[in-house]
Parts: C-alpha cells; structure tokens; sequence
C-alpha cells in the first residue's frame, strides 16, 4: 500500500518549524506497513496547495495531509481538498455543540471564527480529536482518498496512533518496516564493530546501521519489507545478541537515557549517590533528576565549579596547587570528600577542560578526569573528548552515568 | 525568483532523521529573496527521484537538493541529474588528489569507492566543501538549474552560507522574507499581548507572532516580501520598540540564552553567583556553565535534592519539618545559607515539585520555590507552572535565571 504524505504551511516552507510530523508520520506508516513513497510540503496557498494534491492523487490515490485545518483564514486544506473532490461543506451541529463544551472546560468563550471547524465535506469520516480542536477528516472521492490531520504535533500523533493506523490495519499488506535500537556507551565506533562484525556477517535479512551521537552509538536494527510477526521475531533475537555481546556497553532501546538504567540498578541493590561536578556544573544531577522517583537513589551533591569550592568540598590546596583542578589527584579528592560528607554509597567527580579556552599541550581541551569513591575505596579514569564545548560537556556526562553504572554493578561498591 | 527543494534520502522518509536541513535552506533561501514554492522528499530510488526531479524543473527551472551524493550505492542524485539532463560524468584528478590528501591529513587510508565522488557532471561549477568529503555542485541543463548538496547538515550549511547564497544573489530580486525574534520571559502571554497592543496596531507591513515555550514568550517580527535595507530597517525598528516596551522582560534575540545575558550583567557589575538546587537537580548551574567564559561569575553551588542535604547545608530542621522542603522558608534559608557558606554576591535557591507525584491541594505539582540572598538581604516567591515533569524544571531554570538578572541590576544586589 502506498501512500504519500503533504504537509501544509507557509512556515514550514520558510523554516520556522522543523516538520517533526512528517518523521513520526513516516516511522508509523513504515511500521504499519505503508510505503510512504513522496513527502511534499506546500505554503498556505490554496492554489499551489490543491496542484500538489491533485498530482499526488494521480500518483498514489491515498494521501495523508497534516496542518491548515484551524480557525484562521491561513487555515485551507478541508476546502481546497472539498472543493477538488467536488464534496459540499457541511456544518454539523453536533461537532459544534462538542466545541462549545470544550472551550467551556478550559474556561475560554468561543469565537464566530471557530464555526468553521464544525464544518466537514459530505460524506466525510469524522476522527475524533481528544488533544485539540479540530478533528482529523477521512473522505474518499473518484479521485481516490485523503486523509486529514491537523498540524499540531500532540494531535497529530494521537490522530495517527489512535484513528488512522487501526483503519489503515485492513487493508495494508502484512509487510512492514520496523526497526529497533541498541544503545551502547563507552566503547568507540571502531571497536564496536570489531565486536559485533561475528554477528553482523549473518544478520540478514536485517540490516544494521551505526548512529554515532554524544552518548554513544546506537545500533539500529532494521526489517525492511517483511511479515510483521517474522521482522518482530527477527529483530527480537538480533538484539539480544548484540547486548549478550556487548555485555555493560549495551543498555536499552530507543528512546531510554543511561540515568533511568542506572537509578533501576542502584535501587534493585539500595545503593545512593552523590555527585561533585566541575566542567559539567550540574548536568548530571540534571539528568539523574530529571526521571520520576529518582529521590530514592539519588541525594545531590556539589557543583565545585571555582576552586574555591573544590577547597570548601573538602580537595587540600595544595594537590590544585601541585596537579591543578585537572587532575587524578583533584577528582579522587573531590569524590572520596563529597562520598563521605554526605553519606552515600556512590559517588562520582568530573574535572575537566570544556574548552574552546584553557587547553595546553599536556591537557588539551577536551581532556576531562573522572573520579569514583565507594566500598571499594577510590578510582580514577582520564578521556579525552572530541568536539565543542556542548558535545565534550555531553560526553562527559554520559560516561560519569555509565562508570558509576559499572561501579553500582560490581560486588565491591 | 522562485526555487524547489528536494531531499533526498530513504531514511527520511522512513522517519529515522528529521529533515533539520530543509528548514535551514528554508530560512537561509527566504532570507535571501529566494522564494522556496515546494519542498519534495524522495527516498534513494532513482526512478522515483528522476521524476521528482524533472516535474520540479518543470515548475520553476531552479532546483536545489540534499543528500545522494556521499560514496555508497545508495547515493545516486549525481548520477540521476546529469543523466536527466544528458551530461556525462568526468574523473577529476584534481578533485581525487583533494580528497586523498583530506583523508591522510585525518590519519585514515582512503578507498576505491570514494573514487565516484571525484566524478563530476561535464560543465558543472564545483562547490568547494570545506566541511567534508562531498562537494557541492551547480549544473545547467536544457531543463533548467540544479544545485546540489550534500545531506550532512554542517556541510549543508556551510555550502549555502558561503557557496550558494552569494552566487544566487546577483540574480535574486532585492525582496526578502526575513524575521528578528524578541525573546520575553517571565510574562504570561495573555499581559505580554496586552503590553504590546499599541505597538502591534502599528507594526503593518510587518507581522508579529507569538511563540511561547519553556524559556517565555518569543516575539517573531517578519517582514514578508520586501526590499532588503527596507525589512531590515523595519524589524530594527520594531524590536527596538518591542525591547523598551517591555523592559527587563525582554532579551536577547533567536537563540540567546538568557544564562548569557545574566553572566554578561554580573561580569560588567563584578558580581559572582553561588545556586542551590533542589527540583531543578543541577539544570540551572548546567545552563550557566553551558557559556564559555562563565567561571570569572559562577562560582558553583549545591545540588540539594534529598532533605539531609538541605540540612547540610544549613537550613534548620525544625524549618525542614514545619514548612516542608517546599516553602518560603526553606528557600529562604537555603538561598542564604549557600550564599554565606561560598562568599558570592548573589544566590538563588529552587525547590518544588516538579510530578509528577508528590502533590497535595496546598502545594500541587507544579508549586516551586525560590529564594533569592543578596546585600538586599533575602526574598522569595513562589511560582506554579504548568506541564510534565521536564517542563515545569525548564520553566522553573529560566526563572530563577530571570530572577537573577533582575537582582543583579538592581542597585543594591
């Protein structure tokens, strides 16, 4: 089943918005079993709007339309589409009563100008939009069908999710294109595919791609054209070999963040955690905080940014004077001190040069020190980032997540 | 002058990359007095593409695309434009020995497939890619113009700035769409459109939008389809009326953080900052030490998530156990303590609920705190933001970072 996709709006056009609807759009097609064969994107202009229309029909006779279904007058899709199906708007009370209602629980009075969304081609499937205003459309002509979906992307989603793959699931093939990801941490590009080139040589017929970003390389696995339950099935295994075999580098799926994993690890083990953040100033408390019920595991910690704080954390004076804030001895100082003042089973500490400033010869930007305190007494780990300030700061977040990972994992932390 | 896009690459359409280059080229071309009238997606099929192509030559003469041109099989666009328009590839030994020297330089050993990527349609202008292996390229046929580039965004980007655009601007008509955002915060959009009334009667030709998000209200002025000096002296103007209007709520344009902006009137007044971050978790000290430069005013802070930090710190335990750890006094006393204990001039304290359990009917989620220690002595305020748990963190940064602007250029902070 092929299917092509027009998104419409002038800001669109003029990159004001990233079109993020037409990559969930796609993902949910594919996965559902709908080529999506063309994307076109057109301005807010009726004539220009219904030329691409009418070529996309001619092309597919089914076409997905997101965006120009509100209450403005930049709003067109429903009437260039009507009118090049030759479908009469209709105004239905009941979707007009509805409307009313909702403005009313949100406390809002509602304008003359929102009449417009009671309005619907004959003949024309109404989907329900429990996220917004303006409900999606489904109408068939001679010319074949369209699909309509608002713009906002909350709307759009659940449009898509909840009314039109279900109506669309009949009718597809059961051949689908789905994918899943691996993600894998602290192990560089080239490494990992020494590891994993075993596995690589006999995963057809899935394909595998290799995403480097700043916290690691995700490995997507993909089917491409295949029976649903077979590509599940497939990928299923595929993935479960990778992660048996990149053993601690491999941790959940699309989607999932390194801090989450580690929180379930140290809470199935009662473990707490403290932290003492210099280059990062606050970046992994930010992410270890920013999933739900993470209190239980996670206690705070210091953001020693100026040295003076790296004193007042507990760091002699002379150890910054002798090895300098970016150093073995400062970032072992600096978890032993913030481990023990706050009582926690864990800790880590991250100094390092973020750059662009501040780099020398010996220690170039990039350069970023890590310390671990625990049971098991104090550890430290030097790497080497490439990148701007952003990706080094990133980078080395993620690899703080993943040592204190290793260390909540082994027996003696 | 009008112009069409076309992106090209299977895994756009699929959903697996959002197409971040085509609102570059969006903006870049519009800004430029290019109008872009359409924008088509193709997936790495040459068929598929060949009749995109030509029906896009067909329209408007003038067409640029992204992707297809790296050194895999499934990069065909080169291939695919000089055959439509019957112009043969040439090996360019001059273009082959850039390339080997590029790899070398990169300590990498280049390979035979790279050879296709020294091939050049006969009669093409090669545009240099300082940014990467591909170069760009700008073909005329009988058919019409097609500028090509690679799909990687910072080698897009960088072959538009400094290749495309000045090429294009001899022949562009001097009309321009462009647009200046005025960044607001701590104004809820209902009073900002209320503050701006008067101004925004009088803004026509120019347009104004509102764009509200974590970080406050963005105000977009856009000047549509005007000569250039004119648009620019035009959003000058506005933004400048907009900004004095607005007082303090305003800063800053499209893509300045306010962490910036905060750490610019602290250096010029020799003021530093110390924070202490309860649901926040460490995203305020983060943002501020995402600036280069930051260390001469940020001096670090605590990140004091679980209450025997807070403790630790200093606030009181009978504080902690009457008021609870979301209160005016804690805030208070946390904002003051973490002043003294690090000697800055100016502190800010945060500490809320950010969901999304944890609420109650006095303090539901959303509720935050933030205290504020200064040679003013201490205040606080509380807030209630609305969205998840991610949102009401970012709402709850930026504000203490307004927070702190406003009493850095108070005089007796």
């Amino acid at each position: 089943m092929d299917l092509e996709l027009l998104t419409v709006g002038t800001e669109l056009l003029l990159g004001f918005t990233v079109d993020t609807n037409a990559a969930f759009a796609g993902q949910a097609l594919a996965g559902a079993g709908v080529r999506v064969v063309r994307r076109t994107t057109v301005s807010d202009d009726p004539a220009l709007l219904r030329d691409a229309l009418a070529e996309a029909l001619g092309r597919t006779r089914l076409v997905l339309t997101t965006g120009g279904l509100g209450p403005t007058r930049d709003d067109l899709t429903k009437k260039v589409v009507a009118d090049l199906l030759g479908l009469e708007l209709e105004f239905q009370e009941e979707l007009w009563t509805a409307l009313v209602e909702r403005f009313a629980r949100m406390g809002r009075k509602i304008s003359d100008r929102n009449r417009c969304q009671a309005e619907v081609p004959r003949g024309a499937v109404v989907l329900p939009n429990r996220w917004g205003t303006a409900p999606g459309l489904w109408i068939s002509g001679e010319l074949g069908e369209v699909i309509m979906l608002p713009g906002v992307p909350i709307e759009m989603r659940g449009l898509m999710t909840h009314e039109v793959l279900p109506r669309l699931a009949p009718r597809t093939s059961a051949r689908v294109v789905r994918s899943r990801t691996v993600r894998t941490t602290g192990i560089p590009e080239s490494t990992l595919a020494d590891r994993v080139s075993d596995i690589e040589a006999t995963l057809d017929p899935l394909t595998l791609a290799y995403l480097p970003g700043l916290e690691g390389v995700d490995l997507r696995l993909t089917a491409w054209d295949m029976e649903s339950t077979a590509a599940d099935g497939l990928l299923q295994a595929a993935s479960e070999r990778l992660r048996v075999q990149l053993g601690d580098h491999a941790y959940g799926g699309e989607g999932d963040d390194l801090a989450g994993i580690l929180l379930d690890e140290c809470r199935a083990r009662g473990k707490t955690i403290v932290v003492a953040e210099s280059c990062t100033g606050g970046m992994i408390g930010q992410r270890i905080t920013a999933i739900p019920g993470s209190s239980d595991v996670f206690l705070g910690g210091i953001i020693a940014y100026a040295d003076r704080l790296k004193s007042a954390l507990g760091v002699p004076d002379r150890i910054l004077e002798e090895f300098g804030a970016v150093s073995e001895e400062t970032v072992k100082a600096m978890a032993k001190a913030v481990r023990e003042r706050h009582g926690a089973d864990l800790a880590v500490s991250v100094s390092g040069i973020a750059g662009p400033a501040g780099g020398s010869p010996e220690k170039p930007v990039g350069t970023v020190w890590f310390g671990f305190a625990g049971d098991f007494g104090v550890a430290a780990v030097r790497w080497v980032f490439p990148g701007t300030r952003d990706e080094i700061r990133a980078r080395a977040s993620q690899f703080a997540l993943f040592g204190l990972l290793r260390h909540a994992k082994s027996a003696g932390a």
